[in-house]
């Protein structure tokens, strides 16, 4: 694409970084955005700036939060004895979307994932297994989507909690394997939380 | 969809206030970014502001160009007297990728459209209009795609422009009816050029 202006087309070419837009579609929302009020590309400029530079997570749980503990953390109705070990934020509102789901989470930020450059050390994991070791957590279910990364990282955090005994389960597959949570209907995943089997048992399989 | 955090649900909501991009894809994209270094989203805002602050149109054509006379307008060897009307940039973009044209372009920057209250005073029609009074102009072929708004905004400059006697004419329609220009294929989209046929042939049909 030859541009007749370079502010157009460094532009375009940055919005065209984010995942899933191409030129064509970044040009369609930049031409988009000219025609729109300055407010609003300003609007736009500065929610994502504040966003990146403020972000902050929960102290206990991981989830993007912007004070130390977040709602759920904070709630003493939620019970911290049982974790639910989930990917990202979307994971965290999928389930809480169920109301089914009254214990607490630990987000990872991601899935081992040697290809991607992500070993166990850019995740959470430590917190959660240090958690365990206090005593605090006495089960965890895991709720990543299971793909190879993800049971990948659910036995990597099995095998440094199991010795102290923490009762383990996963999700149960009323889902379709290797779908993502976000996309499953609220009524199969609220089943699929009630009724998880321990972990153990998923690895037969 | 309930956030954990208003910074979040204020960058989701300004994404998503951009055409075609629901809230979940928002979603996608501000993880993205916050899995990205800071600089990136530094980058992206600073390019969408800086284009729709210093945003300017070429004063011959209405093309967006840096300077004040686009390349195509500046460039002796583009006929002046064959002028090219259409939408927006990316039609200027997909015509010049067939290599077929020489004329000029003159960009209206919407059609006229009633219900979402633009009418011919928010079009460049006027600065045409002049162009032909002038004699600068001897033949105007009308490129907009034709959805009736295109037809509408045709026959509007048309009424305009038939009385100082220039030459109309419409790219020929190898191009199925109601396509938007920007995916016609080059070869397609150069022929319909070569082949215009007489404006008043087209009102025909
Ligand atoms: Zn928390
Ligand atoms: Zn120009």
């Amino acid at each position: 694409m030859e541009f007749s202006s370079k502010l157009l087309e460094n532009a375009v070419y940055e919005i065209s970084q984010l995942p899933g837009i191409g030129k064509r579609t970044a040009l369609r929302l930049v031409l988009h955005l000219l025609r729109q009020p300055k407010e609003q590309t300003e609007r736009l400029s500065f929610a994502l700036q504040n966003l990146r530079n403020e972000i902050r997570y929960c102290k206990n749980c991981y989830n993007i939060s912007d004070v130390e503990w977040c709602e759920i953390c904070a709630n003493p109705k939620r019970e911290e004895s049982l974790v639910c070990v989930v990917e990202d934020i979307r994971d965290v509102m999928a389930i809480e979307n169920t109301g089914q789901y009254t214990g607490h989470y630990h987000v990872l930020g991601g899935k081992i994932s040697p290809l991607d450059g992500i070993g166990p050390g850019e995740l959470n994991i430590e917190p959660l297994v240090r958690k365990v070791e206090k005593g605090v957590v006495k089960e965890i279910i895991f709720a990543l989507s299971s793909t190879m990364e993800g049971d990948t990282t659910n036995f990597y955090i099995y095998k440094q909690v199991h010795p102290y005994g923490v009762k383990t389960s996963t999700i149960a597959r009323g889902i379709a394997v290797g779908d993502e949570l976000e996309y499953a209907d609220e009524v199969t995943l609220g089943r699929s939380i009630l009724n998880r089997i321990p972990f153990e048992n998923s690895l037969k399989s």
